[in-house]
């Protein structure tokens, strides 16, 4: 039978995550296309004390349901961990759990977007994203990056002129370039949106993973009432357990409370119970330390093994933290055929089209640093310098 | 500042669950208004022992991504059992793995409403799913319950003359009123659908909550192409871990997989993987004994002490399973000043109007009877008869 979809889904872009996933689970091909954080530096034990913990005096509770907003405990940790890290005014009141910070890109779509209405993200940007607002169908506009950031004229444009429901911005270590916004585009980031009607959205996913483990100035800095941020314990902890969060003014949080509750009543209680022990009961920061000195040493091998190819023409991103990185690929090289290729031997980069909305991107390609090791690193770029070469 | 929320949000109605979780909390009030499983019911034990395996064995495997569509032995598992318990042709590729049932409203919704479509719903119709398909601003059309069902002219008017979307019921001890559609209204239901391009979202979050433990013919029986059925382990194993499933056509399963992939990737795996177990390696059907031993002698109770109320005119459903039923007030008597009234004198019930879309419902109130040990009903059900005998 034809069954009758909303035009949101008839027009839906195919989505590139599903190969993606795919591609990550062949133990002969190494992969630089997925975005899992290292399953070794996965702190198994830790999680699994937590767990025991919560079982043995608050299974029962844990295991009934609870309210929308999330696990107060959990919540009042994030916030007391904005105000000592970062100096920004934070609140428990202020913050909602969410199943990842992907579950956030759904809820403040359906609660801002309607057909038609303009939105702004960065090119490249977050495949992830643009997939999820695309199902409320906007008019998706995008600002070129560079490695400071956004253009702020283009950005402040959007603003101004278009009006936009929100911009929706990766300031550390953005997935895919691995770039950060520089001090002074994060402060004028936010004089631009503040005291407008028009949001950023602070998509902070990343920020933990700092390289040098300093802290980064939030754009929530500069313009609280305007700006929207969402974090991630899937990059520090765990992702299987699917718990991120929102910070949102007050009026956000309330139109917030009514789409999650319609979408999914709460959170993973029993998780977020976990996690909150976890938090408050394991050495997080030495963690932290070991998960980005890994990462760290990943990218720095891939830099150099990219380098070692400059005579190709390709050039490549330099992250302070995060877990990928691009590479612009030498004239004449499509990443689709680069993708194709490396497949068939053995090895998997991701193309660059799914973070562009609309058309681009075949030019650049995504490098994973977070979930392969050395001795996999090494071999996996000598089969991707030899797929170039042949190409070229 | 003026946030531009979407109409959608804008024009959500009031929700009542809020509320409602807020009353169940004070210990003080005895509720009848919740909608909570048996704390006491939870098979603490043996969810900690399949956590404490799962941990053991496949902890770093559990605490990753996956894939969107859920893991598969779960999948399997479910479609094993609706072969072997109601012989419909069920097959794990058909089956996606969500956070509870109400994650299924939201995205059928997403799937198939665009602003102004007609759907259909029974009167009085979960709340919750008013509340997700809301969002989406379809046209709510709906049907009257009567004890065998909803009226199957007026259904037949919705598919032929309004060419609903889809009819969204629960033949299954429905919530609120606890009434089952009858074989014959199964079976009707099932061929007025079926041939046609509207859709039956058949929601079964209580299905295995039968007194007598016998399974009901689904409407899916009788239509596949046309059924959406949607199931949960909050009712039978713990709400705390948000664990529902979809299974329908495969064409609506491949848009689905979009739709959830943008709503958070997945759901929760480690608590996929500790359910899987349990339900594998624990005496469910025992489980499934007990529960509903419990509920069906309170369901009863609450039944005699209302028959002792007769006089007044109260009259009220008999469910055959499920955690909710219905009364229907002496005229005059206001649900709404119930509640208000009995929250004060230390009783909670639930209100008619959230139940209906549009107006109604005030005559009525949902009494849960899955959360409440014998004393207590006694209890409460004698303040709310001097509540009512005082209104009257």
């Amino acid at each position: 039978m034809d069954y009758r979809f909303a035009a949101r889904i008839r027009n839906a872009p195919e989505s590139f995550l599903k190969q993606l996933f795919a591609v990550s689970s062949d133990p002969s091909i190494i992969s630089f296309a997925g975005g899992l954080p290292d399953s070794d530096l996965i702190d198994v034990g830790g999680i699994r004390d937590s767990a025991a913990f919560i079982f043995e005096h608050e299974g029962r509770e844990a295991l009934q349901y609870t309210t929308t907003e999330g696990h107060l405990p959990l919540r009042e940790y994030i916030a007391d961990r904005y105000r000592r890290r970062l100096g920004i005014p934070a609140s428990a009141d202020n913050i909602r759990i969410v199943n990842g910070s992907q579950q956030c890109l759904d809820i403040i779509g359906k609660l801002f977007i309607e057909t038609g209405d303009p939105i702004g993200i960065e090119r490249p940007g977050y495949l992830g994203a643009i997939e999820a607002f695309s199902l409320y169908e906007p008019a998706i506009k995008s600002v070129e990056m560079n490695d400071s950031g956004p253009e702020t004229h283009a950005f402040e444009k959007l603003v101004t002129d278009d009006r936009i429901k929100f911009f929706y911005g990766i300031p550390n270590f953005q997935n895919p370039t691995g770039r950060s916004y520089s001090p002074d585009t994060r402060k004028r980031v936010g004089e631009i949106i503040s005291g407008t009607d028009s949001l950023f959205y602070e998509d902070d996913a990343f920020g933990e993973l700092a390289f040098d483990r300093k802290p980064r100035m939030p754009v929530n800095k500069f313009a609280q009432e305007n700006v929207i941020l969402g974090g991630s314990f899937s990059k520090t902890v765990a992702p299987g357990m699917r718990i991120g969060w929102i910070m949102a003014p007050p009026e956000i949080i309330s139109a917030f409370d009514v789409a999650k509750q319609a979408a999914d009543l709460h959170s993973n209680f029993l998780s977020q119970k976990i996690i909150n022990h976890y938090l408050r009961n394991s050495d997080y920061e030495r963690h932290l330390k070991t998960v980005t000195s890994v990462y760290r040493k990943n990218c720095m091998l891939i830099q150099d093994l990219l380098d070692d190819m400059a005579g190709t023409g390709i050039t490549h991103t330099s992250p302070e933290g995060g877990m990928f990185m691009t590479a612009k690929l030498p004239a004449g090289l499509s990443s689709m055929t680069l993708f194709k290729e490396g497949i068939s031997r053995g090895v998997a980069i991701l193309p660059g089209m799914p973070f562009y909305s609309g058309t681009g991107g075949d030019d650049m390609i995504r490098l994973n640093f977070s979930n392969t090791s050395e001795e996999r690193i090494k071999e996996g770029m000598a089969r991707f310098s030899a797929v170039v070469s042949d190409l070229l």
